[in-house]
């Protein structure tokens, strides 16, 4: 996927990490239905692609997204019928479920502003890198919204906890850089002017593999979401006898006895 | 409910702010048969109540709750047979159960002793706030029984972390205040002074809406708890498609392009 | 199970409390194919010993467990069967099966190395004690493995948070001592020379009962974890129940009322 030429966000790749970028910093980079549709369709493509392991989702202009823009999306939604508010609302999850299925680690790089849609396709990658600018809000209700918007009240409790995802979502304030360190909810913190380096440089680490299984840690991340617990165990111990079937496993015990580090090749 | 006169404990409305506090200060506000079974009634009421839309459940007298009293309950408890005790179990979980499905956010504002069924109570409410004073423990098994009380051994884990909840469980230790904060299972601490005055702001700012949304994003934290990722998805694209038919919604498109603040009525 | 001798590992019982030590301190003990299966055997008879309340799994030399051994475990891996690899990650996880259905508390007693497997039977007790010297990995990523080994996919992400898991389970890179108290993976942290006896004080306390119930805390934990919140109300209802009626109860209740301290029984 290394040639995709998307219209409505930027897309480069580097190594095996693509980088994403919403392209309209003048306006914080809001969603429009065509961003949405497009990465909807460029992650569910990423479940086939060979030559890309890891994505980072990174800002632009100083911003990451500032969610669904109002002019574009939220003047249409008010006046449409049931059948096409769902459409919208169901493609919106639809993107989420493109993110977790894509069967390859995210990252997001957040400075300023990731707000509304934006929290959430934060919330959706595996990794979170922020910025100490970096202000983040589930804003939904402060649009007359309620906080269950594109999974977010299943998926931010789990990351920060009950409680503090409950105050996020019902009262839709800004979640500072520190609260969101603190409370898990960003790996780390990196100045402004580091941030693509340490997301690309994190990227890097995970791209030299083992890409295989690093596939199968999200796809049972994801599944074992709600299984019980002897059910997750024999889970995993189907899907790492399959890992230890691969090559990069036998690879990594060659490189030990050698003393040498390994080169994973993610077969 | 604003001229709802319960009999065990107290109950006013500001507003469309409900307050309600345990009466016995001398005593810590222990709960009894009948406090239970009015609270478990008033939280099921509130499922039908137009004129209420949040819940603060106050500190009386320097304390939150003692939890069961030990004459009144425990006592009574030993010695009846496995069909009273199982009511009785039953009753206590139906409280639980009707704060969780009364359809409006709950605050605990929590001072002093908060223990036993007192800790749950603030458990089971969906933000809490406490003073520096506040001394948290779900102390069940120092009565000679076990952590799993109302729900704890669900819900603890969701808030502070499955570690974190284990001590405490098998335990029964006081989670300090600064704990407490710092694990997430309090949104915020305050003086003992305007602990009253902080949870009554938070709740009008909730209460000044969107309302309708609100209850549905308590109602999706709720239902989503042991779903799968895309059945979540699938839950809040039906969820907030719903709410993009009230007005409310388009009284906050509204007042955002005459760049004012929207007025929320609830519907 | 006082009298246990087993081959392939250390094993005290003092008092109600049984203390584990894997006993290759030179190696910073790995596990091996016969001591993962002796430990399995081990947590299984612990659920009908009537003479062990609470297990402690301790360090010894300094370190707590390297995981399973490179040369003894993975290069046999190297080749075998399908059948043969399933057999095997049945085994390690029905270590972690045996551990959670034990019916007794588990306090991990954390010094130094704990690593792989290691990493993994600390997060599978129930409490965790730690040394600032305390180097945490679920490093099998980095033998080209996923992160999906023995629950870790399931169980990390309760105690640390999701976020925290995946970087954990992407990078395999080493968590903190600090880091993992301050994320709840460490219920505390204490020295080294004064590790041991915190974690048998702990236990100490925990086996002073009531047994029965803290059996049924364990029962719940695990039991309530995919139920929905109605479910897991009712199933506590039932579970407290039952503890209503132990002696347990009664004796905590007669020791209250006579101002006494309760002596528990376990019946």
């Amino acid at each position: 996927m290394a040639g995709l030429a998307p219209r409505h966000f930027l897309w480069s790749v580097d190594g095996r990490v693509a980088t994403i970028r919403l392209d309209r910093p003048d306006r914080k980079n809001p969603l429009t239905f065509d961003s949405y549709a497009e990465l909807r369709d460029t992650f569910r493509g990423l479940v086939y692609a060979d030559d890309v392991d890891v994505v980072v989702i990174a800002s632009n202009g100083g911003n990451f997204c500032s969610g669904g823009d109002v002019h574009d999306i939220i003047g249409p939604l008010v006046g449409m019928d049931m059948r096409d508010l769902l459409a919208f609302t169901r493609m919106t999850g639809d993107l989420v479920k493109a993110m977790l299925n894509c069967g390859k680690p995210i990252i997001a790089a957040v400075d300023g502003v990731c707000v509304g849609a934006g929290a959430i396709m934060a919330m959706a990658s595996d990794l979170r890198l922020a910025t100490p600018a970096a202000k983040c809000a589930f804003l939904f209700t402060r649009v007359g919204l309620a906080g269950c918007d594109m999974g977010a009240c299943a998926m931010l409790p789990r990351i920060i906890g009950q409680g503090r995802a409950a105050e996020l979502l019902y009262t839709g304030r800004v979640m500072t850089a520190d609260e969101g360190a603190a409370w898990g909810f960003w790996n780390a913190l990196h100045p402004a002017e580091s941030l693509d380096e340490a997301a690309l440089t994190l990227a890097g680490r995970i791209a030299s593999g083992p890409t295989f299984a690093h596939g199968i840690t999200k796809t049972q991340l994801n599944q074992e979401w709600n299984m019980g617990l002897d059910q997750a165990i024999e889970a995993e111990a189907q899907a790492q006898a399959i890992c230890m079937q691969t090559q990069d496993f036998e690879r990594a015990y060659r490189a030990f006895v050698a003393k040498e580090k390994p080169v994973f090749e993610g077969n």
